[in-house]
């Protein structure tokens, strides 16, 4: 599947590319932005790559824009992928009536209930169809070293997709994220509506705080979370949770939340602490 | 004149504030930001000042979001200072029909023509209200050691304040600067609109090339432009006339034109150079 670039930033002495291809996953044509620093420009580099996955109502341009990434990832040589949070232009009834329910707020699952699952097959399009699309045509792209990290629903779409595939990611870190969403109310709607509210296995399977409880081996994670976020405060995010599930496991060693004083659940919080998940990926990452 | 503060954000191990203050200049209220680095919330800390200039269409919180001067002033120890690029509210007919006059785009000038003199005086607002203002209130803030910077509209800002106020500012840079806007199609509209056309003197007086022509004494700039800018290309911008200008006037030894292969005119290109910016400041503020 091949990518129409629609436009080439300069940013950092890398480039960020505006892309957009046709996803068979979704049916729909699909944006998403990738940041090649300098390393990825010389003839023959090669460099890994970190996927980055949005939260609720955000395109891929919110953190390319806001977050900071770049900075440190032309220092350590990361490529970037920033996609899109949901299918778009669907006209799927009710798909845009609110901000944590269709568009822009695809939660990484694969919907199973009608009529999402027409389309709404954000987990399969980042675990497999982009991935794979975006390795065969971008060669300065080492797709046998990939990480991945994200914000809010994106934080938890980080943290699902790799504890259900392991050897996929070489590490994952989050920001603020909904790491027990069978338990908060975001979490709760968004599986309801794309699974059924039946569907509790399901469910389970798209939670992290369920998943690490099945975790073989080792685990390093590294979780921030502001101490100031609302939504931490009106647990919608629950990272205490994933923590006591990891501990009875007897994973818990590695995983390293911070509670960041003060800081919100805004980018003003991710730009702050941008550098630190960059250098977390590049160590795993081997850079 | 005293502050209302609307919102407390942690940056980069600092605090952005959102205020609000009254302002006399412009006969409205007038919003902008404020980045206290952490050295300034150190009890008895007293920390140098960056007044940072927007560029049309902006208000104080484009550059808070996307500029990410924030990094280096948390490390280098500044204060920075966003404030808004025009009046807004006063109700003059035709204030908010264009992107590039009225509204957003008061070009740092205390008009002289009706009806714009009512309250677009931007020149006197930032040279002297806000920063009286600002220095009375937040004892934190060292209102002797301000440099300034600012982007195109607020780039031409920069420069023609630091040259019309010796003393004033430690130091002066600018991203992608109006440098000449009396030979240049935005600067010819607005200083039409503030001051008639027949104001040639005025015009000349808010202009950095002819500025630079008079300034005594060594002189030191920075300045950044992308060659990939399509404003450069269509010659809003004219830094080449600015430097043929101090050079004229034996000048030009100090400043540093930076042209920057490829960037555009976005806070992508500004957020890849405010570390030298702010640096650049720095060194002159004596930290």
């Amino acid at each position: 599947m091949s990518f129409e670039t629609t436009a080439t930033i300069a940013s950092f002495g890398g480039k960020l590319l505006k892309l957009k291809h046709q996803s068979s996953s979704t049916g729909t044509d699909m944006a998403l932005n990738l940041y090649l620093p300098p390393q990825a420009l010389k003839s023959g580099g090669k460099v890994p790559v970190l996927f980055y996955l949005s939260g609720l109502t955000c395109t891929g341009d919110n953190c390319s824009e806001k977050g900071f990434f770049q900075h440190g990832a032309s220092q350590k040589g990361l490529a970037v992928v920033y996609p899109d949070t949901s299918p778009r232009g669907l006209k799927i009834e009710g798909e845009d009536d609110a901000y944590d329910f269709g568009s822009g707020a695809g939660f990484y699952v694969d919907a199973t209930k009608e009529p999402w699952n027409k389309g709404y097959n954000m987990y399969s399009y980042i675990t497999k169809e982009l991935p794979e699309a975006l390795f065969a045509h971008f060669k300065e792209l080492d797709g046998s070293r990939v990480s991945i990290t994200g914000h809010s629903m994106g934080g938890h779409g980080a943290l699902t997709l790799f504890l259900k595939n392991p050897g996929m990611y070489k590490s994952v870190s989050a920001f603020a994220p909904i790491a027990n969403p069978i338990n908060a109310p975001w979490g709760q709607k968004a599986f309801k509506g794309y699974f059924g509210e039946d569907q509790q296995q399901r469910w389970k399977e798209h939670d992290a705080t369920e998943l690490v409880k099945q975790w073989k081996g080792p685990l390093e994670v590294l979780i921030d979370v502001g101490t100031g976020d609302n939504f931490y405060k009106q647990k919608q995010l629950l990272p205490e949770n994933f923590i006591d599930a990891a501990k009875q496991a007897g994973n818990d060693k590695g995983i390293n939340l911070r509670l960041q004083p003060d800081y919100d659940h805004s980018y003003y919080f991710m730009a702050t602490f941008a550098d630190d998940h960059v250098a977390w990926a590049a160590k795993h990452l081997g850079v």
